[in-house]
This record gives C-alpha cells, structure tokens and sequence, in this order.
C-alpha cells in the first residue's frame, strides 16, 4: 500500500499567492472595468536587457547546427557560467570564491527547498519571522516540524521576530539552531543587514557548528556602500554559510529561470556518529542525481549578464526599479504612513493605517484603490499590522498608485 | 550542530557515467590519437528540429518586448503546452488524460526523483534489474533502504530481474512492493513491455494498493503498433499509475530540458491512519513550494514539438536514430553476437562475447575499437555480462563503430 507523506498534511490550506490571486479574481468578476495594480507578487516587468536576448538568440543558433549543438551539460552548470560568476560577483570584490564552488539552478525557490535533501531530519531550523514562506513549507514537508498553531507557528521551528520594535534586526537565539535562514536585503521587509549583524550570525554558527542559509536573491538593489552584498564579506563566513543568488531580480529572468548556489569547499555538517562531512559533496551528488543543469540557452543568457553591456543593462534595470521605490517611499512618506526598506531593496514595508489588521488593509486598498499588495501576516505571524508594496512595474503604474493610495488613505 | 543526511552515506562511490568518463579520459591521455566514438552516454547528438528553433526564437523575442515579456508562469506549466500535451500524446489516442493532470517540468530525472518527496519513508520500493541508476539511488538519499551488499544491491529494495533468461518480462513480485518503477520501451536493455506484462502488474498494483512509476522517456521510439505508448491505455491505469514524458529523446532537448509527469486525479495513496488521499494535490503542492516552472522559452520549444512542422520532423529525428539502431543490430548479427532491443527504442542491449565481465569487456572495445558503450553491470547486477550501446550518433560514426566491433571481437 503506497503510504504519503503524512508531513504534507501539516501545511496550511493555502500559500499566501494564491490566496491573493483568489481575492483578486473575485474583485475583478464584481468590478470587470476596475483598473486594478498589482504591486503584490515580486514579479519583475519589464523586458529583458538586449544583451541578454541576443545572447539568447545565439545559443538557440547553437541548437540549430550539429557542430555547435549542446546535449546533457553538467549537472553544476557550465564552466563558462560558474566563471563568470566566481571572477565577477566574487573574486573581483574580493572575496574567496572559486568556480567549483558554484552550483548554477534553475531558481533560488528549487535551491532553498532541495538544499535541505543534504540535511538530517533532526537539526532544529530557525526563521526570521516575517520571512519568505517557502523557507518554512519546505521544512514542514521534511517532517521538520509539529503541528501549527492558530498563529499559523510551527512547532519545532525557532521563530526570530524581525519588527519596528528591534530595528528590523534578527537577534541570535538563546537556544539551539542548527540551520538559519537569512535573506538580504530582505523578503519581505525590505532592509538589510548590517556587518556587524552578519558578523554575529557567523559568530553563533560558529559557536554551534550550525549552517546559515544566506538567501541574497536583491543582492544587485544594495544601494548603500556599507551593506555587504555576500555575507562571504564577512570572516568566518566561508565555514558556515551557504549563499543563495538568483537572476531573477536584477536581470529579469523570474521566467527564464536560472540561479546559483554558493557551497564552500570548507564548509562541513555532522553525521549522527558526529563525523565532519563536507557538504560539497553532499550537495554535487544530490544535484548530480537528482539535476540535469539549467537549460543551455538560459545559462548563455545569464553568462551575458556578466558582459560589459549585459551589467550596465541590468544596472539601468535595478535602478529604474529602485526609483520606482522612491517614488513608492515618497508617497507614504507625504500620506503620513510609517515604512520601512525600499532603499536597498524593491519592497517597501509599511505599518498598516489605524492599526488595521494585514489583510483588512488588504481588502480596503484593494476596494478603494483598486491596488494590490500583499498581506505582512501573510509572511508569519509578526508579520501581522504589516504590508508589503513591490517596486515591480511601470513608472506610469507606479505614480498612479501613490495617487490611489494617498487617497485612500487619507 | 548541523546534521548531514546519512543515508547519502551508503550512496555507492561513482555514479556510472563518471566512472565511464574517467577511464576514457585516461585512456585518451595516453591514446591521444585514437579517434574515439562514444556510443555510451544516451546523449542525442543532432540539431534541434527548426520548427521548434523557430519557436525559441519567438519567444525570446516575446521576453524582450514589454508587452509580451512574461515573468513567473504557473509552477504546473503553461496552458498552451499542457492541453497540447494531452491532447496530442493522449487524447487523440483515446486516451482519457486531462490538461490539468499534466506537470511540465525540466526534466524526467528531476521528476523521477522529486516524485518521491510525496511519499512516505515506509514504502517498499520495486525496480527492475539492470535499471536507470536515478531510481535507486534517489529511494537510498531518501531513506528507503539499508547498505549495499557486495553486488550493489540495497537492503530493503525489491530486484525484479529482467535477463534474457526470462525474455525480458519483469515478474510480479510475491512480496509486497507500495512504489515499482518501470521504464518502457526500456532503459537500459532496449526493450518493450506487451500490454499483458503491463496488465498484469496494474492488477498487481490494484491488489496491493500499490503505485507504478511508469517512465516513458522513450516511448517516440515505439515502432511496433502492439506496443503500448503510455500506461494509461491499459484499463485501471489511472488509479495507480504516474507517467514520466520527456522532450530529451524526441526532440533533443537534453540540454534544453522539458519533461512532464501525469497524475491522474483518481491516484491516491494513504495516511499513516489509512485515510486515501489524492497524490494530483500533494504532487502540485510539492511543485508549487519547490519548484518555479520551466523556462517560458523551453516551453515554447516544447509547444512546438505539437505543431503540424514539429511533429514530423521530430518523427525524422526518431527515424534517424532507429536507422542507427537498425546498422548495430545488423552489425551484431553478423558479428554473431547475441544482442536484444534496439527495434522500439534507441539502445542495443548485448551479450558479452566469450563471457566477459561487462566492465571488462568495456575495457577491451575501448583498448581494441576505440569504442565506448555502457557496462551492463553498471545498472544493477542482473546487467553484469551485458553491454548497452547506444543508437545516438552520426551515422558515419555508427557505420564505423560497427566496423570497428566487428574486427575487435572476430
């Protein structure tokens, strides 16, 4: 008899995206000629940068004829990539990254779920709350976890409150974490980390031989010369960090799909008999066994980021967003709202009017002002009182909505 | 302190194909004139079809265009590929198969090996013997079996032999078995299934409430109009069965990466407490929390595979390939060499001449012919004395390669 995964079960009936779509859909049947904005999902716009495409273009020339075709590539990706990788976003900041310790994807969701394959179901993981859910659905499906409470908290997860009342600044915990996500600049609020939060972090793994999870998929919206764009920056870091990045927020590849994970060669986890494993290893057999490499045309396209052109395009691209957020931070700021983030990051996180709830605010702006956000309790339970804009749209969208939203209000 | 998964442990040392490759690399470094043909790897080796080309263009096109840029797609895949999926594979077969029952994925070994993460640890596993090496190594990552014993085999795996001593037929097992892969036409022996094997183990699966992994990556090279294309043209193949489609061996894609999965919505399996729940919504849970979609332009030029131009020149592809296999078989035979496979599917399965070991015997044709096949033992125990050479080649490399067998083996 084939027995499932009893842990699927533990999940909340719905992920926070389609249950915005749901209410979305429902609003628009009621109200077909409503010109509604989405400033919800942090899906990126606007078109991909031409050095890209046409490096897209070639590659599909390269399927076409039989001395240039590309059958399996490996399974890390290719060499071409994880260079240009390692020289640019690593070795030219100076940081100790070398090829083979990337690890190309097809996305930064696939990485941070199947990242966790390589890991005992006994290590005790610890969130920032609010945080990106799949972090936490993804242990829940592992059998990482208990049941939830009526917070929508599992039990077994260290939950780390990241609100206004701490600065927005991840405490190390009193108690035992073995795994620990951190994402920045940060999903869902929108600020960052400063070195010397990193350095404590790296201080408390180091302490407790545990694992940071460094997710810095908004790593190109750093604006701030102090910010550290890898937490590899700090010392220590490559003993205990694995670094996530993805293309999808600075070259525009939310549908393209291409991602990379960073595992240093020193980095190392225990078996149960307490003997030092690298997960290096662990980690290019889970990808060898179980990947076959990103698509060719698509690790072609991101090479191209890495081109002289292809940089001043996204650069162009990351900071016609950005202004966007100013424009977003401009607007509260002039409708008298509380926010947050939006300088190093294309999400503004803002205190919801009058005290009103998540979703209540929610389903207000999305009524008077025919604007959608998203929901901060969507993102966990200290989450709640909070909402989250994205910069993600045209300049016109953007405007439009700051107008709409101050109206409604004030 | 962070803990590995342990059971990555019991992993056997090499995954085949880098064993392959390490002693060709030798073997050329001392040899570095041996004009080497590979026909080991089940790599295609022709251009894509321009149909399909074509269409990867438009759509890369598509993405740099504001209006048609597309960012994330739904996680399941597009609609426009997933009703041509089941349209075209299944019901202009008769085949009751639903658009929203197909996930569109990047490939057929990821598939193979996420399926699992739905199912619980408990289940027995089945899989035929020689075998894709995914299937077993991903059920000993998850936990499902004990150490290996001296011939590769796990503890707590069901072998079910496929040797030419039983035709090739995998026998319904006397024990119990929750999840049995089977892979048709077959990888690696180049064999078929009758609609009675296939019918015989959808009773058997029926009975014990067990589930058939059916991988059908091979299925475009089907000639032989008694053989069934997918599982699901046998009655009762709904209530227990998955099937794994792949666009690598039709129409080349294997550095494109496109593949899908069928989950009929009658599929179920049960809780720990008995409760029959449907795998359609835990596989789409799992998809929609891990995993972003396939690249908008793969999709594209997997949707092109449908069109009227796609689909016969993907039949020309096919044709190519079987012709390839045809000149192996006749080679063999002449050569006097016991072969099987290669009429419905791209790889020729032989005896090992003077009854070599297969590793052996790969060393010979390497030294003799300067040929590369795959050791038949590499794929389970039940390989040991075969050999797998593969149709994926040019044709002048292939007329060669059977030239030079001839002469290595006489």
């Amino acid at each position: 008899m084939a027995q499932i995964n009893d842990h699927y079960l533990k999940l909340a009936a719905g992920y926070l995206f389609p249950e915005i779509g749901r209410r979305v859909s429902q609003f628009c049947e009621q109200h077909p000629d409503a010109p509604v904005i989405r400033l919800g999902i942090g899906d990126v716009t606007e078109p991909l940068p031409p050095a890209i495409t046409e490096a897209m273009h070639r590659a599909v020339d390269d399927l076409s004829d039989r001395d240039s075709f590309q059958g399996y590539g490996p399974e890390q990706g290719y060499e071409f990539l994880r260079s240009a990788i390692a020289r640019t976003d690593y070795q030219q900041r100076g940081i100790d990254i070398s090829a083979d310790e990337i690890f190309v994807s097809d996305g930064s969701k696939c990485d941070t779920g199947n990242i966790l394959d390589v890991f005992g179901p006994d290590n005790v993981v610890a969130i920032t709350d609010p945080v990106y859910p799949v972090y936490v659905d993804t242990n829940v499906m592992a059998g990482r976890t208990g049941a939830a409470d009526d917070n929508g908290r599992y039990e077994g997860l260290v939950y780390i409150p990241v609100t206004a009342d701490n600065d927005f600044t991840p405490a190390v915990p009193e108690t035992r974490a073995d795994l620990i996500y951190l994402c920045y600049p940060n999903n869902p609020t929108g600020t960052v980390a400063s070195r010397e939060t990193l350095a404590a972090w790296i201080e408390y793994a180091q302490t407790h031989e545990s694992i940071i999870l460094y997710d810095a998929a908004y790593e190109a919206y750093i604006t701030d010369p102090d910010v550290p764009h890898s937490i590899y920056e700090l010392d220590g870091a490559r003993n205990v960090a694995i670094e996530f990045r993805s293309f999808s927020k600075n070259a525009g590849f939310t549908g393209v799909r291409c991602a990379f994970a960073v595992v240093p060669r020193e980095l190392t986890g225990r078996t149960r008999d307490g003997v030092s494993t690298p997960i290096h290893s662990l980690w290019n057999r889970r990808q060898s066994t179980k990947f076959n490499g990103a698509s060719y045309v698509v690790q072609r396209g991101a090479e191209a980021a890495y081109s002289a052109a292809g940089r001043e395009q996204i650069q162009n691209l990351v900071a016609f967003y950005l202004e966007n957020a100013r424009l977003l931070r401009e607007g509260l700021q002039a409708a008298g709202v509380e926010f947050y983030g939006g300088i190093n990051a294309p999400y503004v996180w803002l205190k919801t009017p009058h005290g009103a709830t998540s979703w209540n605010f929610f389903d207000q702006l999305l009524e008077r002002a025919h604007l959608v956000g998203t929901p901060g309790s969507g993102f966990g339970a200290s989450g709640e009182g909070y909402f989250r804009l994205s910069a993600f749209n045209s300049r016109e969208n953007v405007e439009e909505a700051v107008r709409r939203f101050q109206s409604a209000v004030n």
